[in-house]
């Protein structure tokens, strides 16, 4: 069962007990382009009291740099090496795990930051933001030309996807069968500003159906985004939370890592999924209604 | 085990002892814009000996009459009330199953064809070919006003496919928990001329996805299919053959509906998925390399 925090004393205690806070953003610190109320304050709170703060999320239309933009847009204190995202940890896996050669490139469904984090990580990519795949036209295989060197497609969250694209990634997955297929991360929804909208797995499912097969995916829950991390930055897990708002992502993903989880309630989980009857099979250590809460800690 | 069709004998004999004889078309009598040798012979041999001839076809990009026209430009005999497609039993679906208000409507992602049939039966809906959602900007839910009349979703093949469309359909879907979702198929993939391009079963899946429930099918194998035909032809199953290329649509329809079942292997299955060790647990009654090798039953 999931201790719920209500009192000062314990978001205090929970505050003294881990001295590496990972954060999840959207529905964390943030809704769209809202700040959750106090999220400022606590995390300065942390920051006075020397805690290692990172942020983990799995919005890959964004690379490390705009995040940062965005938290200074904000306000939110936040340091390029802090931010974990899963288009860095895409491009990290691809340059450093898959080992992609020089010559080889990938096929990208994806946005800006996504093209962003690859080309700092050095691997050559077609499409994306391409304005050639940007059209609602039909696409016809009759004047298309694979291209032999891609060896791998990643696809992210992409609000101009098209047919074009989806046709493109199935052909190279399809005639190349050694072609990897990776995913960003596999979030069902994406919480926007004013509701939810498909996110990245909705993005990259017309792949899944069509081929019949799993991609591998980079963001959490998965390890992947775990092992990026850890190559950077050095935590003790015993010493270390997860602060997320999704169960079957950040808590599942701080679990799998062995740290230990804080759920929040202002993001997509309602306070029904995690007591009474419905409640899901994934528990976190903590449950606390906002982030902003831990202010109280201070007083 | 399945009856290898091969001596102008076993073709004598199929088509003596059928009376019904239900087509798919995409695979079967042609690939694309390109007929299959000898299929315009044996419709013929078929419709000289009394037959009766159906096409029965998932493809709901077209309505009947623009099938029609195929028809009539690939020199192949057809009538309007022969041809069973998707598209058709959807907006029949809609209109005499679900038996829609006067004063609701859909929401469609799809082509003319489907908007077409539905016109037709009456059925009023938004979205579509609308120009409005022919777009590739950002989404935003700031700018979207739900229409309290729309009570169902329906997807088929559109390869104007878009970030808008999934997700106004996904808000559908989701604020108006009484909202059905319909998609007119559910094939993994298309066959073009040119070769295998994705389906509308993975245009429909990020919804799919996002929503994590499955759509009620309309096209092959689904039974609503035989149920919108049987309402319309009278047939005797005990001497009905259904003759296709895709052992899931196809093959599954057949069975499920009491008829015979013919693959013939001029279109997505290949002779490996129906004899040897690889093969498919779905198993049709006859199989031929073509539907034009019936041509020999003539001799």
């Amino acid at each position: 069962m999931s201790t719920r925090l209500s009192t000062p004393k314990d978001y205090a205690q929970l505050i003294d007990k881990y001295e590496t806070w990972m954060f999840d953003c959207d529905g964390v610190l943030w809704q769209g382009d809202k700040l959750i109320d106090g999220a400022v304050q606590v995390l300065s709170l942390l920051r006075d009291r020397k805690k290692k703060v990172l942020f983990v999320t799995n919005n890959a239309t964004k690379s490390r740099r705009s995040y940062k933009t965005k938290f200074d847009q904000l306000g939110v204190e936040a340091h390029v090496d802090e931010i974990y995202g899963s288009a860095y940890a895409t491009a990290v896996y691809i340059s450093s795990v898959m080992k992609l050669p020089k010559h080889q490139k990938i096929y990208v469904i994806g946005m800006e930051g996504l093209e962003e984090e690859l080309r700092d990580e050095g691997v050559a990519y077609i499409g994306g933001t391409d304005p050639a795949d940007k059209t609602l036209e039909s696409f016809s295989l009759e004047n298309f030309t694979l291209d032999p060197d891609v060896t791998a497609v990643v696809c992210g969250l992409d609000t101009a996807i098209n047919y074009t694209k989806l046709s493109k990634a199935f052909q190279y997955l399809t005639r190349n069968p050694d072609c990897q297929f990776i995913v960003t991360n596999e979030d069902s929804t994406y919480p926007s500003a004013h509701g939810l909208l498909p996110g990245a797995g909705a993005v990259s499912a017309p792949l899944r159906y069509a081929l019949g097969k799993d991609p591998i995916s980079i963001g959490k829950p998965a390890k992947t985004m775990l092992d990026c991390i850890k190559a950077k930055v050095h935590f003790d897990p015993a010493r270390t939370v997860m602060v997320g708002d999704r169960l079957n992502t950040d808590i599942l993903f701080g679990q799998a890592g062995g740290v230990s989880t804080l759920l929040v309630l202002t993001g997509i989980t309602s306070e029904s999924q995690v007591t009474g009857p419905d409640a899901s099979s994934i528990i976190p250590d903590y449950v606390a209604a906002s982030i902003g809460d831990f202010r109280s800690a201070e007083m």
